[in-house]
């Protein structure tokens, strides 16, 4: 035992990488006495002397699960943030040993929505309580205050609730970042969309700076200026705001910047590849998340693009001139409005969901504990919220009346940039599959009467038709015959 | 018992909808006397009467499963056609009963590769062999020579092969449309990539005929008249053939064309969403395929579709003027360049899978096989076998020399038509999607680098350096702040 607690602890957590110590200190900080566990104990110790680091707060250490598991209050709590999967199974197995009846686990990671399902009903089998709470904010928002999305036993969550609405980052105006989403596994299945976004925001804004600089030829210190000028407006979120950041730091190894020299090649882990899945697997159309996490992969393949470039070389004969200042504003128009798309989607993703198993989600709540404390936090989460207030039962957010302004003022310069890229050999996945999907979802007439037809021709599938109900079948072979 | 076989049958065939009746003729037409079965037994009588019809082929019919098993020569190989997921099951339950070791099972429906290997695997444990095998080209092609993709025991197929290499396609100079595919699901997973390609062209088909109408005002008789022309060249296929014979079909219930009565929803039945998610799965990217599949998506949301459509309204002003003859020339070279894209794509999911299971699958085969007898059949397959023959290691299609010398006359095409599009306001999803693919494909250097410096920013998710091997993070929040 590291040291040891005078009496017994409001709350546990389990897991002591980056996300589990700052999410122990920041409760710690808010007042709970909160008892930390590892299995490598030497993170006991580095959490416990951080905790002393940062004002003496109320942490304290342990090295053996069952002296943990008994210095917390009952009914005990415990967050644990271990990796998804096998480790997650691993840590409960651990833990429950020690657990008595009305004892609660909460499970903090990026895991799969089924996998707390199946781990809910097994725990109510020991008479013991479960949630799958999201978590976002990296490594600071868990420190000062995340954006948590606790989903499953309500019951439980009415005993952490005075803690995480103080641990929650504080939105004046909006409140704590936090509320409880609903039953089953829907916290880790909204905390999987949102982070499906946040794979649509970072992929919109790479195509951004990748037409500003590859077209426009702006520097890096013209590129931190931008983007700093766009975090006073509209774009204003973490995300523009730290790539600000990163285009003013200089190399520590070398000459130049730094992001000039990280190579371009993105990893993953895992929620992007879900909620593409899910966006299948519901029927709901997702094309902006899609082309994010295409181009992570396609990133990957970085001598396969290598090789490439060799076989293609410059192919595009002719520069194409730009005026700077044009071409800034077009871009910050066609990034936001791409970027409604992409939150359409996911809105519309998490409606599916809700409706299949019955949730009952609040898409404009969900907006507004996004406001703070997650990677995508945003002015723009305000007007989302505001969407939903509006009409509860929007079906999609760009006919939101606001939205659809928005989007009609930016039009032309969202096609702009993209016809640009494309002339300019750049392409821009992400912008493009939103368009197609704004230019798509805005036509009352598609030419998937032709889809229909050649599957009715070839397969027998049948068809409506437009001016008479019913289904028809059509033998187009012979009749094409006879012509 | 419908009618009593004078001896026993060389093979049977259990469910007898549009595909079975048309296989079991087919093998019947070819000189091996089958024994068909269905639940439903006037689907029996029905085949047996075509049988007569169609001239007196020895195909025999049977009203209960005992005597239909029975009636086929040892080792027995029944063909199943019946829906994916639990009716096969059922239908392996009630034939398995009257089966006797070494007797094999062959599911030519569109299941499930997973499904395929746990049924082989149940099925070994009784005795019993396991085939899972893609049957290609609807209606029509099953009649007169589909195309074949039969993996799991090699032991079953060499039982077949006789039958399957006379009821395949024939092509010229190419040879019978079936090989054995390889182990486990492999023949059902090849079908689910066929049928994802399959997708991709309908979708791309359907933006050429979309700009060609929208943009280029051009009549159902002059798109009759462009396909048939474009089926004569590169495009040389059975869905551009199939396509241009629709154009002609005049409305038999009012005035007009009946493609434009056709109501624009098109229907799936989950081949295309299983090919999306298993390239999520397989980490490759595949944006022709998931903009198919969301088109197919969007185009189900007709209401909301016709509900935007009030209100956004005519957003573009101006009509875009174009050279009709230009443009079809453009259309063609974009939707071929965009077609090499898709099949890039679906040809590398097949390796990828291969490579995760060990099948050892043969691309040049595979397109070979696909040349005749499937949907997906052209001439074009036949320039992705040799592609594979020049080097079977080819990394992907684009890079292949023959292939990239024809996107590269025709990339500039690809990027008018494509601008053209989304300047007059009807985006090409699938033809922006290929068009993106290829200009990340072929890109040494993509604005990935700001993705990774972002992950390792806000989650220390650490990076690798362009000029320095290793793996780096760095403390971007601290540096900024310095600044």
């Amino acid at each position: 035992m590291a040291e040891q607690s005078p009496k017994l602890n409001r709350i546990g957590l389990a897991g002591l990488a980056v996300m589990g110590q700052n999410l122990a200190l920041n409760i710690a900080e808010k007042g709970f006495p909160i008892s930390v566990y590892n299995r490598t104990t030497s993170k006991v110790d580095e959490t416990v002397e951080r905790a002393k680091l940062e004002g003496n707060l109320p942490l304290f250490g342990f090295h053996d699960p069952e002296s943990f598991v008994q210095s917390i209050q009952k009914p005990r709590v415990i967050i644990m943030l271990v990796k998804a999967g096998s480790p997650v199974d691993q840590t409960i197995k651990t833990l429950s040993a020690y657990l008595e009846k009305g004892d609660c686990i909460i499970d903090g990671g990026n895991e799969w929505y089924e996998n707390t399902e199946r781990r809910e009903k097994a725990m109510a089998e020991l008479g013991l309580l479960y949630l799958g709470m999201g978590v976002s904010g990296g490594e600071e928002g868990a420190r000062n205050g995340p954006s948590m999305m606790p989903g499953g036993s309500l019951e439980a969550y009415k005993y952490i609730e005075d803690i995480v609405l103080k641990v929650a980052a504080q939105v004046p105006d909006s409140g704590p970042c936090v509320t409880y989403i609903g039953k089953g596994g829907s916290g880790n299945f909204v905390k999987m969309i949102h982070n499906g976004i946040e794979y649509g925001d970072m992929q919109l804004i790479a195509e951004a700076y990748d037409v500003l600089k590859s077209v426009g030829k702006l520097s890096n210190e013209e590129l931190k200026n931008v983007f700093s000028e766009w975090n006073k407006g509209e774009l204003q979120s973490f995300l523009i705001e730290i790539t600000a950041d990163i285009f003013g730091i200089k190399d520590d190894k070398a000459d130049g910047y730094l992001v000039d020299k990280v190579l371009d090649k993105t990893g993953m882990k895992g929620t992007g590849k879900w909620t593409v899945q899910q966006a299948a697997e519901l029927s709901v159309a997702a094309p902006t998340i899609e082309a994010s996490l295409d181009s992570r992969f396609l990133s990957g393949l970085k001598d396969e693009r290598t090789e490439a470039a060799k076989v293609f070389g410059d192919i595009l004969s002719d520069e194409v001139v730009v005026d700077k200042e044009q071409l800034i504003d077009d871009v910050r128009k066609a990034l936001y409005a791409s970027k409604i798309c992409s939150y359409a989607q996911g809105m519309n993703l998490i409606r599916a969901k809700s409706e299949e198993k019955g949730w009952g989600l609040e898409l404009g709540e969900l907006a507004r504990i996004w406001k703070g404390g997650c990677i995508i936090r945003a002015i723009f989460l305000d007007r989302i919220k505001q969407a939903y207030d509006r009409n509860s039962d929007l079906a999609n957010l760009l006919v939101d009346p606001e939205f659809a302004k928005e989007i009609i003022e930016r039009q032309s310069a969202w096609r702009r940039v993209v016809c640009l890229a494309i002339n300019s050999g750049i392409s821009t996945p992400g912008m493009s599959a939103s368009l197609a999907y704004f230019d798509t979802y805005r036509r009352e007439r598609l030419p998937a009467n032709l889809v229909q037809a050649q599957r009715d021709y070839f397969g027998a599938h049948t068809y409506e038709r437009v001016d008479i109900p019913g289904s028809y079948h059509t033998e187009w072979f012979k009749l094409a015959k006879k012509n």
